[in-house]
């Protein structure tokens, strides 16, 4: 069903092969982010060109537009979006906390209410992995509840431990028979022991990979990394390690350093849309008055199709008059150059300098 | 520089090539509106995959932004947006009289204000005509006063005769040794004799083409084809016609049987990013609650990209979240429909089915 071959390793990164029932995905791995069966303004040939071989989709919006009975009857997600790769669905747990307003938790699921239309909803453990399982996704997220950054130890301990319950929970309705992988999510807060100890229980549950969440939500960098450091060695080293949300190149960087075989962050996508740029050299924000006349392209070592085509200046216009072209180029190009990036990384950890090459990496790039 | 090669005709309707410094056009012929040197979100490959040829961008706008200068350094509007196709230029004239408010008309030229900044500005026909040769375009406009609908029959008079003031300047300060075309623009109001005159006007002036404005500005429908019956007799055969800014499919067939081999128009661009698709059982809005589960594709007789790619409850689903994708989508397939449409029509008239054709599809069309 899912099985990771691990091909290299240098210090703690892994390089390895994700076996799904969609294919075989290269880790470490990038996965965009498509909320909306969508990875926002491309088209799933753009996403398959960039180099992506898996994407994130998000159960609960799809869930509340345009429903699972839609797209179950439209033949699932790969169908209804076109897209022959993997497809990895977070549960909506975090996005029903961050999204909507007025949500109440129970020990038997979480009510709230669409960010829509407002309308009620009552979601379980049992009814998250039945909503992926009919969207059709090749990893499924367990329910969770995260916690926020700026919780009290009692709090953290709480949601933690009823994550635990609801992944239990979730792992008994999840029909395996489906070929679709089932991720278990550590939390703990910001707390080392209560981190390694939600990784143990999780493991204990046997999954068949290991997301870890609740990072990237507020906190100093640093702290991230530290909660990271304890948590990757707790899981086993063969099964897959995702790290949700997470981020910007130098922390995919890191996160490799650390044991992470897949990321998914909207960074390249958001920042992209607004006009910021992903490059060998740094980031660099389109918009800025130096490069109105620079006929060169976005980025002279990327070999993407943008900028193979297109000018900064010619961009910088499109972007100033608002043109999507220009969201279009700037999403497909920070996403090549993140996949560029996943690329170079297992490069790297094959070739034995991974270490050496990250340590110069994070000391030079502007981002 | 400019020949046309009519290769068959069925009544007055006439197919053929035009031969432009950039290329064979095959006519009748349909320009994608550029207006800010981008096809509203399309790439040029896309935009040439749809089958066009020619493209039209507005001077008006790019001279506001991001100004002649720059696309001049950066290679002109080819390279600048990369488009290896025909470009055609509207002077401005439309433009300023449209989109700027306090426009002030004097003999020697147009004071009017940027839409954009407020900032004052003056254009002339010899300005015009030198923006238009600076931006590189391979087929220019030139400058002229549109007649308005509701104008007086003197007021008619007086603009028809600056027009072609105008006209006669810009040709003057049109240097044709570059291999840009320029084209004459009969305007006239809807008095078929001042129709008439003025492209006896300038065909007297012996441009290498002759453009039909002022049409399509508010008027009854078939006023406009009294006007354009009118006056396409009154142009040389071996000249190329184009109808300014028209139109919706079945005013592409009508044009064509009175003779035109050239159309703009911003409707299925603008229509497409709305939600309205033209298919050849007529248009349809996506928005309708009836396609919501509809599995096949946006016109099942379109062999286009987007109909072989995505179901219209996909695409309907995309829309109604605002994604970039649905707008993409809707655009590349009334624009390879638009194609699809005038290469229909030539086919018809080499085969000397034109007339009968047409006047099923004007029966039976609806849109």
């Amino acid at each position: 069903m899912l099985a990771l071959t691990i091909t290299a390793t240098d210090g703690r990164a892994r390089r390895g092969v994700l076996q799904t029932r969609a294919g075989a995905i290269d880790t470490p791995a990038f996965m965009p982010v498509g909320t909306q069966a969508t990875v926002k303004s491309l088209t799933p040939a753009e996403v398959r060109e960039t180099g992506a071989q898996l994407i994130l989709n998000n159960a609960y919006h799809l869930y509340l537009r345009p429903g699972v009975e839609l797209i179950e009857a439209l033949g699932g997600l790969h169908r209804f979006q076109a897209w022959d790769g993997g497809i990895l669905t977070d549960s909506g747990g975090y996005q029903i906390f961050s999204l909507s307003p007025l949500h109440r938790v129970t020990e038997e699921g979480l009510t709230f209410r669409s960010h829509l239309d407002g309308s009620e909803h009552f979601m379980t453990p049992e009814k998250a992995i039945a909503v992926e399982q009919r969207l059709g996704a090749d990893i499924l997220m367990s329910f969770d509840q995260p916690v926020p950054w700026g919780a009290t130890r009692a709090q953290a301990m709480d949601a933690t431990a009823r994550t635990h319950r609801w992944a239990e929970r979730g792992k008994r309705a999840w029909n395996p028979e489906s070929g679709q992988a089932l991720f278990g999510i550590v939390q703990g807060g910001f707390a080392a022991d209560l981190r390694r100890e939600s990784a143990e229980t999780l493991v204990a549950m046997d999954f068949p990979g290991y997301a870890i969440g609740g990072l990237s939500v507020g906190e100093p960098k640093e702290l991230m990394w530290a909660m990271l450091d304890v948590t990757t060695p707790a899981l086993p080293v063969d099964r897959p390690r995702y790290l949700m949300g997470v981020g910007m190149p130098s922390d995919l960087v890191r996160g490799v350093a650390l044991g992470v075989d897949l990321f998914d962050c909207v960074l390249p996508t958001r920042m992209g849309r607004n006009g910021t740029i992903f490059t060998w050299e740094g980031r660099l924000n389109l918009r800025n008055a130096q490069y109105e006349r620079d006929a060169g392209p976005l980025d002279p070592a990327c070999p993407c199709a943008v900028c193979r085509t297109f000018s900064r200046a010619y961009l910088r216009h499109q972007l100033k008059a608002g043109e999507i072209l220009a969201i279009r180029s700037l999403t497909f190009h920070n996403l090549s150059f993140y996949q560029q990036l996943v690329a170079r990384l297992r490069a790297e950890i094959s070739a034995g300098t991974f270490t050496a090459w990250a340590e110069g990496f994070l000391a030079g790039y502007r981002a």
